[in-house]
């Protein structure tokens, strides 16, 4: 490329600016993040909706590659986990963005509150058996997050067990960031008065009633509370092998596009490659062409 | 409605007469169905691509009823089971069909050869651990049918054995039908000529060299064999409980309506119903108020 070509290049794209705008260092404050605020991206809903097909498209051809590497013997593996309060959209981009590429792919968990039966073991254990293989993209709709999250805000396990976690949550990701995860940590960050808005939504429509639990609210008294234990929890698992990332997600078209573009940069980042043939092409050429 | 208004209605649509233009009889010949036809489809590629977006669009609006009714109780399964020789278009039906609904609802498993645990069980034992739960769409790209496929051609068990297969996998699946789940099962029927063309395809583009395995010729070698053992399994596990449909697939925008059309059917058949509130609203919604 010449000077001049260099000269006349396009401004930084939101996927050269996402990782670093929505970064945090592990003393963040949650209450100086403006959940209606899209760092890093300067265009509105429309052009918000628009970049994110076209995100989606690159994620899709991406994760075709990333698949196809790992059937060659390419080790490496994405994991996504989702946080955030009730309402705060992981569905939604569950829906519409890990919904973009082949299902195939995909590695989908929802962690609901443990059985009896996972009670009966340590808090990791359950989630060592939704990580995801080699070639895929898991995702995690709630995690092992909740064992220090919950737990300390409504006391369920003592503090020095909370303490405990934190670093035995850092040492499991390590250990999967060493086997060849890329793990990408997002908490939805969404005020209390929009949460109140869809729990409202979800109160008028019939067809709505279902995402509804009454326990919500009982939560959402704790916001407060709950915020300190996010915070908490990021100053003490905010790694470099693991990164935190904080979305402002009020909107919600720029959360989509967010993490779409998170993803979408991990598998940039990653470079999988076609494989090469392992058998002898026009050997195989001429096979077909006598059977 | 009017008998003015009935006598106005629409031709039959091709929701319509899907299922019976693809449902075959237990002794059916696959040399007499072209795999380039289209039944009950009038249209062409550009009308039928379209038509696939529409009838994804009320897939995933009908998925989403159906999950939801599953969290309040409802226990209903759908089970797509999709066998066809390589090239047929599974994958493709998996990144384009199932692709278009919530990734939430989907439980995918691609079955490959049997490890050597998996042997050390009966064939069903690894096919009972990826059923799809209440209110999932499970999704089998091959199956036990593999067990009396390949088994019956390349001789891997003995002819017995695989007669005592097909009873067991008639009990399984009436099993599986009594329990709540809707099961379809689906040839992708392609031509030996259309195969050839995909294969060769394999074998031109860098970016396709992953698909292609050596071994895809050897069985393409047993072409004939193939389709006697596709007849044998369709005749005897061809039941009312789960029947078997036959979908020509040299068109893949075809395949992948009629595939799209059958799983629409199926939930349209289920009619999910969004699920009642199980709390008082009016008292939530002054909860909410006030909090």
């Amino acid at each position: 490329m010449s000077t001049k070509q260099k000269a006349k290049k396009k401004p930084a794209s939101f996927g050269d600016v996402a990782r670093s705008a929505l970064s945090v260092t592990s003393d963040v404050s949650l209450a100086e993040i403006d959940p209606s605020s899209t760092p890093g991206y300067t265009g509105d809903k429309a052009s918000g909706t628009k970049d994110l097909a076209v995100v989606a498209g690159e994620l899709s051809e991406l994760q075709e590659r990333f698949f196809a590497a790992s059937r060659a013997g390419a080790q490496q593996k994405v994991l996504l986990i989702l946080q955030g309060m009730d309402t705060s959209g992981k569905g939604g981009i569950v829906r519409h963005v890990v919904g973009a590429v082949d299902p195939q792919g995909v590695k989908h968990y929802a962690f609901k509150a443990p059985t009896p039966a996972e009670k009966r073991h340590d808090f990791l254990w359950r989630v060592n058996k939704q990580l995801p293989g080699a070639g895929q993209i898991g995702v995690f709709d709630r995690s092992h997050y909740e064992d220090v999250l919950i737990h300390k805000v409504r006391g369920l396990s003592p503090a020095e067990e909370i303490e405990r976690r934190y670093g035995a949550i850092n040492d499991f990701e390590a250990e999967l960031v060493q086997q060849g995860t890329t793990i990408i940590k997002v908490m939805l960050h969404i005020s209390k008065d929009e949460q109140g808005a869809r729990l409202a939504e979800r109160l008028e429509r019939e067809d709505k009633f279902w995402k509804f639990n009454p326990g919500d609210i009982d939560e959402r008294e704790l916001w407060e509370a709950y915020m300190g234990a996010y915070e908490s929890a990021i100053e003490r698992t905010h790694t470099d092998a693991a990164p935190w990332f904080v979305i402002p997600a009020d909107r919600k078209w720029y959360a989509r596009l967010a993490v779409a573009t998170l993803l979408q940069q991990a598998l940039k980042g990653i470079n999988p490659q076609w494989p090469a043939a392992d058998f002898d092409v026009k050997e195989q050429k001429r096979r077909l062409a006598a059977s």
